[in-house]
């Protein structure tokens, strides 16, 4: 009765706060929105696929095509213990997991606007969600925007969700 | 369980191709979109709220503030014949009502970009969805758009959801 279901790409990425690997606040929001308000109660209507861009040389990792779908695909590369894009794409499986939410992730390397543009594209998602810090326009030309790329580029429909104020770190460039 | 539906403020306009009034080509796709890809069949998840946004002086309406939810409601006010909104506007209520989901459906005058992002201001809905022509740059320079300004300005997600190719008509300008 309900069909294929609705595939939203997530574009996920690190925070910038701390040493440890972990997802940005933004990125989290961005997740947890779309699970609260789209998803809801729904969880076999939904797809969610996440999307880590790296920037180049960021680390050493070099194996970007494969496809991780369970927490045991991720025990088997416990291994490689310096991949931080890893540990981010672990926290969203195991989220939807916990859900009951359908969902795949992957990462590539390049300019993260670029990339996920090119990635939807490839993938044909019905939706893109994206996290953005809400910058003014003064920080905004210091530090690029990629959900505004995105809202632009993307050949699907793009939802931006903004960080809310009562998370912005005490630098708002900080993510 | 579910707690409070998603409340999403769908913006609607009327086709600019035909005399008699009608929905917008976009605002048909922009619907029908959501109602596919995000409701889905969790009709009790949701409730849509249509807001159309009159240029002032298009006709003699000045009931604005009246809200419109079955089709009863509209019964009522038939004898208004030259209320060209009214007749969107129960277009998608009735649409509503054929699924099953909730809705709620105003008119208010005014710039449509300024009074749909005040509009979400008031109302505060989880999410705007507007629907887009899709024209190229050149284009825009002479019609504006309200969906660029509304994806910067609103105080909420928004999702825009452009045309489809093939529902494009002759003069891609109208809609």
């Amino acid at each position: 009765m309900e069909g294929e279901p609705t595939r939203i790409i997530v574009a996920v990425n690190e925070s910038t706060i701390k040493g440890y690997p972990h997802a940005s606040i933004s990125s989290r929001g961005a997740f947890e929105w779309s699970v609260q308000k789209i998803i809801r109660s729904n969880t076999s209507g939904f797809k969610l696929l996440f999307l880590h861009v790296q920037v180049p040389d960021e680390d050493g990792f070099d194996d970007m095509d494969s496809i991780y779908a369970s927490p045991e695909d991720f025990r088997r590369m416990q291994h490689r213990d310096k991949v931080r894009g890893l540990h981010l794409l672990e926290y969203f499986v195991n989220r939807c997991h916990e859900i009951g939410v359908a969902c795949e992730a992957w990462i590539k390397k390049g300019d993260p606007k670029e990339v996920i543009c090119r990635e939807v594209q490839r993938v044909q998602p019905d939706l893109l969600v994206v996290g953005s810090r809400g910058l003014g326009p003064f920080q905004r030309v210091f530090v690029g925007t990629v959900s505004e790329f995105c809202v632009k580029h993307a050949e699907c429909p793009v939802i931006t969700i903004k960080r809310r104020a009562d998370e912005t770190p005490e630098d708002p460039v900080d993510d």
